[in-house]
């Protein structure tokens, strides 16, 4: 039986250029079909249905991306996309929705996800998403979720987990040592090996009412501002005076009543294209097409390679290993697997030489 | 001073795959800029500037491909595209030329050349030309053109040269042995090393009589099918029952007033991928972008790559070396340069299996 007091906001504001070509600045990576057949936020809120009605799901996005929400989501009320005039980061973003659904609910309880992460098997999202619901009523405590590392990560915060103080459902809760940062390779195989250690999922529940206390003691000014916004002022305004940053270090690093409960589900946040050949089985040639309608991969003498193309394209490979072969909009890109973090190279130099290509 | 007898004939019937995806079943190879700036048949009919004028060049091609010719080269008349109802290969394409000709001037003399071959310099190619109009002229001969081999290419045919017969201006004419079709590995090296043997440039001088002669006496049907269009007979009817024969087998082969002028300058048919590398020197770094307006090449630590592609497009490579990057149409091609060849296997898969790529 669903909770009718349990909203989910994702968080749909990134402008990651990690995926270019195929992410640009008007159309980030959460919009692109990177890890199944939809759009990446779509498939996000698809991992809700049967816990979060349609009508409950809140998006808060980039004022510039409203449309294209609504596209990879039709069924969601255009009511339900919060507008951002400016990126912020987490927290005001955060803020915002716990403002709006406070508005409609002020016994909600907020699931926050990101919009570009990849997550599976529903089932047991699902579960640990309830868990993590039953501890943040009973106990009014903000609950994160951790990913138990199976290598030294550099690419990820890491939460140290701290005393069990209870348990629900199948997990196990427990209070929060402290939040770090992306760690040096070094500091990442310790994490690893003390076993103390979880990545940092950026997912999170609590109560509507919890954070907004949280906000109102560790950054009054962002529940200051949505006040000022409900008596009037021009949101834009309000948003260019709110500091950005993100949730963890502004609040969830201060706030004493922090949990953290593990989950042992496929989890990934699908950081570059080198992601990409785990979440798509390689064809009967050992390469892995991500392709869009009327795509076809053709390859001879080629292995181990990530093809991702558009609707109606072709990508044909002949004698190469492990390349990443992207085509999207006016851009070809060519790299093998183990370099793909070095697209922003390539972006960095098409912001001095070729603006129009980003 | 112009020989106002002299006609050029274009042949650009050509339907290769080689440069598949820029080329396609309606864009062959010599309506793509692959060589310079321009379509390839642009750059051949540019090199006749000063020798022969646009009024008197002759383009024989597909009837589907009158259009690309004209677009290639607009100062055209229209008249001059001689359009084949049927592919025939060259000897009823020249059959066709000749009775075209000798309609308009039967004192013509006509240079004879594929629309998709790269010559440097221009001037010592006209002076060439120049040398086998006087040859032609003077001896009634049918002229070709042999290119120094400077490797054993089996992709090529020879000439097999025999007695020295004249000069005219800086060239040496030879009466022709043998035409011997595309060697074996070790014939082409004993042809190199004999040093008696040249390349089948597919290039000829002849006044348009001589080789009208010559068809009628070798290949009779050709000459007879032409009058008969010639009285009233549809084209695509007289095509249809001509043979599909190359004029060097067809007549060169079996005339005994053949004579070969020994060329020294550049010269390529530009036969595959893998020769456009030599064609477009290396950017400062070391990749060789062959681009249209509007593109742009970004590299990182790669070095060696050919990077094609059609206007407004960037190409982006990461740590590759040596590779064939082409995107055209639809369609995105990588291999190594050294298996440019096998693009043929690329195309034989989408027969079956996409043939709307094709």
């Amino acid at each position: 039986m669903m909770n009718p007091h349990l909203y989910c906001v994702i968080m749909a504001g990134g402008s990651g250029t990690r995926f270019w070509p195929a992410s640009r600045r008007d159309r980030p990576k959460q919009f692109l079909p990177i890890s199944g057949r939809l759009p990446m936020i779509a498939e996000t809120q698809a991992r809700l249905e049967g816990l979060v009605p349609i009508e409950r799901v809140l998006v808060v996005t980039a004022e510039s991306q409203v449309d294209l929400v609504l596209q990879a989501i039709p069924t969601l009320p255009r009511k339900n996309v919060l507008a951002e005039p400016a990126a912020r980061n987490t927290a005001p973003c955060i803020g915002f929705a716990a403002f709006e659904t406070l508005r409609r609910d002020r016994e909600a309880i907020q699931v926050v996800l990101p919009s570009d992460h990849v997550i599976a098997p529903v089932e047991e999202f699902q579960s640990t998403i309830e868990d993590g619901v039953a501890e943040a009523q009973c106990g009014e405590t903000l609950v994160t979720f951790g990913i138990r590392p199976d290598h030294p990560a550099t690419g990820y915060g890491y939460i140290e987990v701290g005393p069990r103080t209870c348990h629900h459902g199948g997990s196990e809760v427990f209070s929060v040592q402290a939040f770090v940062e992306k760690p040096s390779r070094k500091e990442a195989e310790g994490f690893l090996s003390s076993g103390n250690f979880l990545w940092n999922s950026g997912m999170f529940v609590w109560k509507a009412k919890a954070i907004e206390n949280a906000l109102r003691e560790h950054l009054p000014e962002i529940p200051v501002a949505f006040e000022r916004y409900s008596s009037g002022a021009p949101l834009d305004e309000v948003y260019s005076n709110l500091p950005a940053l993100p949730i963890d270090t502004g609040v969830m690093e201060r706030a004493s009543n922090v949990r953290v409960l593990p989950i042992e589900y496929s989890w990934s946040d699908v950081g570059s294209w080198a992601a990409l050949p785990e979440l798509h089985p390689a064809d009967e040639s050992g390469n892995h097409p991500v392709l869009s309608e009327g795509g076809l991969l053709v390859t001879e003498d080629s292995r181990g390679c990530l093809a991702y193309a558009e609707e109606d394209e072709v990508i044909a490979l002949i004698g190469v290993e492990n390349l990443i072969v992207v085509r999207a909009g006016n851009a070809t890109l060519v790299c093998p697997r183990n370099r793909a973090q070095d697209v922003r190279r390539i972006v960095d130099r098409l912001e001095r030489e070729g603006k129009h290509f980003l």
